[in-house]
């Protein structure tokens, strides 16, 4: 007897992030998409909104209310911060998974989220029971959730996965645990679909720039929420980003210092072995650099490590699709994992090349 | 019993259009990539030319030859024009079916062949029996064609899908058969993958060049061939393509007159009636005009049609992926005809949006 | 003894023909630009709102009104529509002069500015003494207004520049007046700096799209006004424009029947004739088309011409940079020319390259 | 009486940096451009290679040769590393003065040149009458310096710009010498001209790459070597290169840590008081982050200096057109100083915004 399909909601449909999970979970066999919130387009078919989907994704965008979402089993949030909080209780509360694209659910410390991002909230006892859903660091603890799935930023997907292996494994490698700069490049879509003038082509093209440099970009906390409590121990960092004129693509370069004589090939191993059997991450040949157009339409991450002899300098850079691994594709990979299906589901991309 | 795969050789395997063959076979579920020929890069992993399929394609590309190609049941040539028609008879002998997306088989006459790219060839009885594959107007010839399966060019088949249906019913709506004018655009990688100055970032970035105006370029009697053909009289046009400072995307802004006064619904309703049923070609809803970027990506052609009345001029535009719709995927989807696999195998794929 | 400086004024100074002419001026010798009015952005320096300009430019910008404009002997308005006829009648009764990028005395018929901006209004006096200010067609009259100095939009200054010589000579060549086509490829800051979802990065980056075809565009009666009193007879024409991913530059690609057969040599000559003399309109070599990049920063336009005989067909490219030669720099040299500086003083500009 | 221009030889004239140096050489009022060499297009014209200055350079191209080099009375060598050396001694013999902007003379101990470049060289005693010619830190050497003018790389300017500052009062601001990383992300035009793969549109357009990080490029020699002059003490650095999407355009993100705690205003008086009086050095309003399109077409450097207290992090952006600071503009500066012309002779140039 055919299992009958998963029905999904997803709010925020036709920003970028809602319009990724829509193509994706538009292929994805064991799923099919019921409702698309959106509230500035409800009423309007989605192939209005983009003529790309017409006959491929007809279905009208309603209005986001509790009962409008409660038809689905399960309920994607990839919103402005601030709105999933709002609607998640009750959603689990009445047996519908929560995956949140938002950072709502992000710090086990509410006051940090509070300040980071100005919403005061009383839901401690859900955001206790949430988790942080880095797949490849806490498959298990997604699987088994029974709060909200919490989509991490696309910025701390790529720094995490590029450190995370050598700051588990600080002691070995003798890594300077306060030396941690990532110098970070993103594509603009990045930055959502508001009509803004500092993201017009116009502005934008033909340039690079750096913003939120020493500490304010929201991501900084995000990290060091997530690497103090993997690594039980502070871990202030140093974050740069920076805006690059592509749509889609990132790629950080992750600044580390040991005080001892390293091996190159002992480092490799240690990303070999970490990422082993993940399908998603992969650790590139040595001497060939990550570029951001390798990952972009697929849900990957391609790391590659290099180390400064003379310096005693490690250098990490790493690439994903900030539309995809760094947000639509992993709450698919999210999505995946609770519900059972094979991870990979939906999710064997080739890349966009040429 | 499961049907074994159908193996596959694909002859010039990195240059753009290989690529994008190699990417659209591997995921393709009724066939397997057996043998990847590439002259300039025999001998080493397609993964080492294109990093970005690291552990997705890792097989070794090959050296042209007839023993190599004959493993397999059937070969893609997407490879300069002049080589397809050198193996394209032996292995059609030996029973290997032959998908050729250079412009060898293009033409009836051969004399026109030679006039446009210099080759002289001997092999009319193959030329005789080989068929140009635009799956929308020639589906039942492409499914029982004993000879190559000839892949019409980017621009032409962009150009064939706006303008046929008009031109079919030219008496019906009385049209000007002399007032034919295609103003196209392509992005850039349909030059495909040689170093040359022309091609740089820098040259080419920021800026929008005609070029081969006034029936210089070779699509011209590819157009030329394929209408006279298809109406039983000749259909000299004027061809103007532009090079625009994109990756992929084709456009072709179409030009006729009619010396009667029209409705804009008749001309819709004909389109309509065309392409139904047609899984890869649309025509908008009306007032909405194709962005090329809505079919990167896919296999789709996106149709409007446009009336002055005051002037009595019909436009008509349309997009494709000069690589998918206009290379690898139209190949695709005749090699689904011809191996009587479902015509959307492997070719049911979102845009690559935003 | 030296002449003073000609104070000027700039209304919609921060918008990007203002930021253009702001520039240009800035390098201009002869003037000095007293006044930058910026609705937006009033009380804030220039150099606030674009920093490339700290220390080149630190100017304050101010309100709008007749008394801030009247201190000044020149008034340039880089507005919207509808705006500049509130102030021009005031300011030229006092002496100032005026010359105005928006299209609000581009028509002579104030009917048909009504029907395609919607503006109404009473001004037909000072209408009537304006000029449509195409410096190379209508030099003398420019320099002897006495009413408005109306700067032509982008695309019909690439139009009339690319048909003007040849449809005047329509009789001598056997030209087709019925046979206009103009497809036009802008880059995207002609659509100004408004914060509009349309114009991000992530929209149009890698995307080229038609838009406002079969007579829509409100520069097909501003074309149709011009040639019909420059020919003495009506001249419809079909023009379609196209949205280019590149900041700057503007290709018309333009097409003229005839019946004659024609020897292209003396179609080169016209041009070279009409245009011999004039600082900023170059016929290219035979063979070379005209990219739009070549013309980029400076004020120039580069022509090209070509005839297919098997057709008939007569194709003009011309390219400008839409914000120059299509806006500021245009206006400059009317500037120039009412003021008696050289034609070409502070438009000496390289090309920007590569 | 009327001072004669000075005659102009540049030698490389239609790579990149020669065609810039051209550019900027035919605006300049006190010099003429005498010869331009060209070994790939010697006899054609300028305008031939580059249609975009039809009619503003029409001078064709000759060979390289000293005879002819020796009728002008400065020569620049816009050529590739290891041409230089061969000629400039026998041009100093002969009177004539000579700025190269390889990278032949940028090193004090030629073995450090030659562990580089590779080239073996015997010209010791012209090599240390040369000068590193970064203006703004040895202006007064430059002006009497007797050997050639070697003008600094593209990464090397904006980074000695960046840090050149804090290191020198390194003891002042406690600043951790052993602590300087600079992550910097350059347009694609700084690779010159060259018809290769990885350059084409298709390949590098949204696409962001890192190159030869860990100590691999040869900036980091150049680098350490001005500083370890400087500074009288070794300097080892870490530099990670990326190429951005662009074609021009040059940012720095450097970083420094300090012991102390600072105060974030100190460290702007600092770089406020280094180039006070520089005309094309400028540090931004705190808070404002300089953006690479910010200065492209300019001879223009906008720095910004950040710290991040918790972390004792100082984090020093800077830009630059890497073709003109970098290379041809930073060149045109060095031939002001050294023939006594004012410094911004044919350097007003305005920001190519938008």
């Amino acid at each position: 007897m055919q299992r009958s399909k998963t029905k999904i909601a997803v709010v925020g449909a036709t920003g970028y992030t809602g319009l990724l999970l829509s193509q994706l979970l538009l292929r994805h066999p064991f799923v099919e998409i019921q409702t698309l919130v959106s509230e500035s387009y409800s009423g309007k078919k989605f192939s209005e909104i983009y003529p790309a989907f017409s006959s491929l994704l007809d279905l009208r965008c309603s209005e986001l209310s509790l009962s409008n979402l409660s038809k689905s089993e399960l309920v994607f949030f990839a919103t402005p911060n601030g709105l999933a909080y709002k609607f998640a209780g009750d959603l689990i509360k009445a047996g519908i998974r929560v995956i949140d694209l938002s950072a709502d659910y992000r710090f086990r410390d509410l006051a940090v989220y509070t300040k980071a991002y100005g919403f005061k909230r009383s839901d401690r006892a859900l955001n206790n029971r949430s988790i942080y859903a880095l797949p490849e660091f806490r498959k298990a603890e997604i699987a088994k959730s029974r709060g909200v799935i919490s989509n991490p930023g696309c910025y701390t997907t790529a720094s995490i996965l590029a450190l995370t292996p050598l700051l588990r494994a600080h002691k070995t490698f003798g890594i300077d645990l306060d030396s941690v700069i990532i110098d970070a490049k993103s594509g603009l879509s990045g930055a959502g679909r508001k009509a803004v003038t500092e993201q017009l082509y116009a502005e934008v093209a033909e340039n690079i720039s750096p913003y939120k440099l020493a500490g304010q970009h929201r991501h900084v906390p995000e990290l060091e929420a997530f690497w103090s409590e993997d690594l039980q121990r502070e871990l202030p960092i140093t974050f740069s980003p920076h805006l690059v004129p592509m749509t889609r693509g990132l790629l950080v370069t992750c600044y580390l210092r040991s005080s001892r004589k390293l091996q190159l090939q002992k480092l490799r191993a240690l990303y070999q072995e970490v990422y082993k059997g993940e399908p998603f991450v992969q650790l590139l040949e040595a001497g060939v650099y990550p570029q951001s157009k390798w990952v972009v339409n697929t849900n990957r991450a391609l790391i590659q490590i290099d180390y400064d002899e003379r310096r005693g300098q490690i250098i990490v850079t790493a690439v994903i699709d900030n539309l995809i691994k760094g947000a639509a594709g992993q709450a698919l990979q999210n999505m995946n994992i609770i519900l059972g299906y094979p991870e990979t589901t939906a999710l064997e991309l080739s890349p966009y090349l040429p």
